[in-house]
């Protein structure tokens, strides 16, 4: 089959369809010891059964995590969602473990034996990691990489294969990823060169002194010393069949004991197994040979990922020298001799590399992609000259500065995933508690995916069985008409008055007059008149001291301003908790305080703010458990009426209010009042919200006095659809509460119960 | 006790809460041939088990319709719902049958065998109406009245007894409703002389020459010739005790049955039955002396109603002559002599009743009640001028003008009910679907309320099983996350698509320059550019030429000024329907064409639209099935392209559009396709609903070719939550879907399995 790549790829009706692609990434690392050596701890529990995470599993050793991520449309994608698993990952190890950054292992117990196969549920895997071991011997399998899954979308074929005739798709698309595969192997050498990652060995890789590089390399792991086939496994990549029949062949005469033993630097994927493949048709190749980038938190950056995109395009569109074995074996001998040359000497095939990126670049022009890819190609480019910009030659200037500057990495990577411990990296654009959600269900081994991000929709799958939660909480639990129960106030209180709670007494208005008529019956008591739906408080009045009949009539313009209909309500006075039931029991209660400070009887109150202000919780934006507090004119006045200023020093334990509201969102502390929440009042919560038909909900509850034990003065302000889980998780005082983990284990019993 | 009435009643603790009291109506009402006769139907099966229906029951004869409402806090409330129940019955008869308007039964078989009693299912309810049969004879008992329920708010009566000093709250409200009773006994006669309205019996009620009025009278039924007890029957009002005393007595020695066949005109209630009265004490009265009013469709009217509760409280503010029988027995007497006087003659009891007025008048300016309340007061003191305006006296004019006026009125009130039968009496300010829920709940028997009538939230009550539902539709039966994947476009089209359903290509973007980027990608196809959340069609540009790039450039820019995010499709065409699917099944389909007109070779466009706007089903925002065609310029401009005016005549048969999309809103026309469309539709409908897990939906798919067995080639547009039952209840053309009836069966198996 002659293509002409070049034409095809150049031609308007494909171009537009040139990125559309798919991407995984698969990433293996050791645990290790504070101190760099391997962890003796066993695959973290809460991380979930290992015969079915999808993310997280385990590789060779018991030590080596292997973080896999889903398939995305671009590669940062993948990425994103690396950094998410790398979150979950360092929050689930023990005792300061740490995870190792390079692809060489850390230092390795003196008696092999000591290195601790992956305890895994089925035999057959366990029995294969034996075999390996016995083959290879244990040190040289815990060497870990990362690899980069790549498929062409279906539309650039089909766009593609439009342009060429007679052609059947299926086997048009089996040589373009034929054609991909042996040039990636002819040229994979240029990927040792710019993003080899493992110039030294750690105590105890290497066991016999003859068989050592007696340098610093580019790549130990894609040298000859590295963890390969033995030299005699060839396979040839001219065709599938004949790839195919000569991976069937070693698997026959024993050389191989499976086919995925057969550890070249492209895999054809498709189907299952390598056994389906002539069936099915590839469906993807695996890049096999990338160092662990010990300066990427993830192991791999973002241009990177961007690059290999680029350089598999190009391998496309550039011409092949010929597709025999020879072009196939000559990439094999340069990309040995690449990979144990001097990380920061210039390379032997400094012409060969000079010559590739020259073309790669005019690719780049003629197909006019865009300045930023441009950029990168040349970014790469550069590493040509300048030897010191590889990865592995930074490492080895790293290294001359420190010997230990991988183990410090490790270190400085757990400590900004504890930073923000509320966060989920690569989640960070949604709300605190969908990626708090999205971590505990990560971590639990359940499929996540982002539906749609403005509305904080995502699905959660365990084998067949799929939920959609929307902000974290609102789930297939709960029905659509109790969520209008929740959303309509007036309906929310009848219902509950008629169960015999108690809510503020009230009544609702749809004419000015009438309502104003009403006023005898309110004229003696401390009163709220607000519109009947409320939106940010707008339109409402508080009157402590009962109205006059003026102040009564003003108010009630207010709140028909802002709504057709008007309640007027008793006011009730006491402090107010926050219940969150779940599945009719009271999971976490809350108490918010409004903003203050306490004074030391030294510092202005603007000091005793910023100081405040500096909690880590503290934020802006809702992207933090909590608000920082703002002096606006709204909190001065607060401040004046109680006779301060900012720049008043109030006394040691004198409490200085900022806000006459407990709002979190305007600064409030929260509190977590769990154990000390008498069970008579989590009862009066449960009960609303069974009266409200709604399974999980935060309620409002208005208490004055805790300590009263017939606890009936109470009022029940109302229930919220959305209660904001992440004050319970990160409350400023006292224990946080995982009710994301909760609410998982209630929509998937099926899971938790193993 | 000795209650200074006056004082407390005018004091501003109390007066505020005057009018807070509960009412509730039950009205009697024979079903009748189309001519008058006794219906000899069983009475409606459609209605329901009597066994539990609330609403509906039968009296004494299987015709005897007892229609019953639920307690209100304004009579006007109870009146509109007795609207509702007028509706709800009328529309349940079969074969023409009507609803008698008066007290008296129409003409009565000459066989009283032929009279049938309640064919009710507990043996001793039977047993009971036969013993009355027996008694009084069954003519007598088909006599049909309304009655009044009335009870004082209990913040009425906590704030008068906080006047009182050193009385027991329990007593204080029996001597409350004990003076109303005595007071309401006293002077019943000016209900009689007002609101009788039993002048003259039918053929067959008298069988007795000797025992029958000699001339027209006010009131038959509340005179001796009326249905009441034996004479030597008198229980005494004084006191509770006496009052309970004198029926235990009657009831020992056997001139009563029962306790309940005492037939006052004021009977005390509390507890299940008058048994319990001694222990639960009185809850509220019940006035019985009301004759219906033929000239009210539910025999009573607005300002009748109010009257009533007027009165009543007029009656424990007057002082009392005395609390003896003897006042008792004097009411009684004057009563009985009112009755039988000619209703178009000056009364014997002028002077007192004039008296009563203006003190009652007094009564009002003392209290400062509104000018409302004063003119009904004065429209009841009128009468006492002018015989010819109370009920009696106007039905002996009408009478003398039409001896059949009452049959005729019968028949207006049927035709009314059926003018617009798509609306429920009572509820029009509900939307349809919501009406016609409620109908079909009445009509099988399930306790309805309107729970908040901005958001169309009602329950519905079946014994213990309460449900919710908003907009008609919106039920428990759906999830709030299926809600919210079907408010969610992008979501909703990733589930379809993701089951190989098929949806409109398209894409999502965030950023103007990344889909300005994309035109290649949509620059041979026909596409529409929307915001991701659609609004009235705000911001949607479609293109059935392929756009160019600056119009591509333009829809964006659009798209982009209503939403954050902006989706690029495949514009799809084909015609589209709406499947109704509920519980997996579809249960209706629609279509709905664009607003349009048919020549006829004579008539100007104009006049088309003038004529095909008559038809009853078309209205104005959205209270009918089908709403108006307007000529706006938009209709102009569509009118233009196809080089017409309003003022052209199009040739017979030809189809002139008048609006581009097929909007109910905008004119469009429904037709039901229920039976038309093949079933492999219903199932791709039924699919959907399964894939976005939603139980009660509308998915509205395009299809191109009915007739095409394949079914390949259609697309889904979209799931509504909501949607609008009421096209398929009542489409313009086709069978009618009762869908409504299928929501109810969906959340009441138990009542539609029975």
């Amino acid at each position: 089959m002659t293509i002409s790549y070049q034409k095809i790829l150049s031609s308007s009706k494909v171009r537009p369809y040139l990125f559309q692609a798919h991407f995984g990434l698969e990433r293996e690392g050791h645990r290790v010891r504070p101190t760099g050596e391997l962890s003796t701890l066993s695959h973290p529990k809460c991380l979930g059964a290992r015969s079915f995470h999808p993310y997280i599993q385990t590789d060779f050793s018991e030590t080596q995590i292997e973080a896999i991520t889903p398939v995305f449309d671009h590669p940062k994608q993948a990425l994103q969602f690396m950094e998410a698993l790398h979150d979950v990952i360092i929050r689930s190890l023990e005792e300061e473990e740490l995870l190792w950054v390079q692809s060489m292992p850390p230092a390795l117990p003196e008696n092999e034996g000591d290195i601790r196969l992956a305890e895994l549920e089925k035999e057959k895997d366990v029995a294969y990691r034996q075999g390996l071991a016995l083959k290879y011997g244990k040190r040289k399998q815990m060497v870990s990489g990362i690899h980069y899954n790549f498929e062409f979308a279906d539309v650039l074929l089909q766009a593609m294969w439009e342009q060429q005739e007679n052609v059947d798709f299926q086997d048009f698309k089996t040589e373009v990823y034929m054609k991909l595969a042996r040039q990636y192997l002819r040229y994979m050498w240029i990927i040792t060169y710019c993003l080899g990652a493992s110039p030294r060995a750690e105590f105890g890789f290497f066991t016999d002194e003859a068989e050592v590089p007696q340098q610093p390399v580019r790549s130990i792991r894609n040298s000859k010393f590295g963890y390969r086939n033995a030299q005699e496994v060839f396979v040839s990549y001219q065709s599938l069949e004949k790839y195919y029949d000569d991976l069937s062949a070693y698997v026959e005469e024993g050389a191989l004991s499976e086919m995925k033993e057969f550890y070249s630097a492209v895999r054809l994927r498709g189907g299952a197994c390598a056994e389906e493949l002539m069936e099915s048709g590839i469906q993807y190749v695996e890049f096999r040979n990338f160092d662990l980038n010990p300066f990427a938190r993830v192991a791999m950056d973002e241009d990177t990922s961007r690059f290999i995109h680029l350089f598999a395009l190009y391998l496309i569109y550039m011409d092949e020298e010929d597709c025999t074995d020879t072009s196939q074996r000559l990439g094999y001998e340069i990309n040995d001799c690449v990979a144990l040359e001097h990380p920061l000497k210039k390379t032997n095939y400094y012409e060969e590399g000079q010559q590739f990126f020259s073309q790669m670049h005019h690719f780049a022009q003629t197909l006019n992609l865009s300045q930023e890819d441009q950029g990168i190609i040349d970014k790469f480019a550069q590493m040509l000259e300048k030897p010191e910009m590889t990865i592995a030659g930074q490492m080895e200037l790293a290294y001359q500065e420190n010997a230990n500057f991988a183990l410090e990495l490790a270190r400085d990577y757990r400590k900004k995933t504890y930073q923000y411990p509320f966060q989920l990296a690569g989640f960070t654009d949604l709300e605190l508690s969908t990626q708090n959600l999205l971590f505990d269900a990560i971590q639990k081994g359940l499929k996540v995916e982002v539906l749609d991000a403005q509305d904080q929709m995502v699905s959660l799958t365990y084998k067949s069985h799929t939920e959609i939660v929307e902000k974290g909480n609102m789930t297939s639990k709960d029905s659509m008409v109790a969520y209008a129960v929740m959303e309509n106030k007036v309906v929310t209180k009848k219902l509950l008055d008629r169960a015999q709670l108690k809510t503020p007494k009230g009544q609702e208005f749809r004419e000015p007059s009438t309502a104003l008529a009403a006023y005898p019956l309110f004229k003696d008591k401390p009163i709220v008149i607000k519109p009947k739906s409320t939106n940010y408080g707008l339109g409402i009045s508080i009157f402590k001291q009962p109205a006059t009949e003026a102040q009564f009539r003003k108010a009630l313009d207010i709140a028909f301003h802002e709504d057709k209909e008007v309640i007027v309500e008793t006011f009730v006075t006491g402090t107010e908790y926050r219940f969150f039931v779940l599945n009719g029991k009271t999971r976490a209660v809350l108490r918010r305080d409004a903003a203050h400070v306490i004074g030391d009887g030294l510092s202005t109150i603007a000091q005793l703010v910023e100081s405040k202000n500096e909690n880590p919780l503290r934020g802006v934006d809702h992207r933090y458990p909590l608000e920082k507090i703002q002096i606006t004119e709204t909190e001065k006045l607060m401040l004046e009426v109680q006779g301060y200023t900012e720049q008043s020093i109030p006394e040691k334990g004198v409490r200085v209010n900022l806000r006459e509201n407990s709002n979190i969102s305007t600064g409030g502390d929260s509190i977590d009042m769990t154990d000390e929440m008498p069970e008579a009042y989590k009862a009066i919560a449960e009960q609303a919200a069974r009266v409200l038909q709604v399974n999980i909900t935060g309620v409002d509850i208005l208490i004055e006095d805790l300590t009263d034990e017939s606890a009936s003065d109470y009022s029940i302000i109302e229930a919220n659809f959305n209660p904001a889980m992440l004050f319970h998780l990160y409350p400023l005082k006292g224990k946080g509460r995982r009710v994301t983990m909760d609410v998982l284990s209630y929509l998937f019993p099926e899971v938790f119960a193993s």
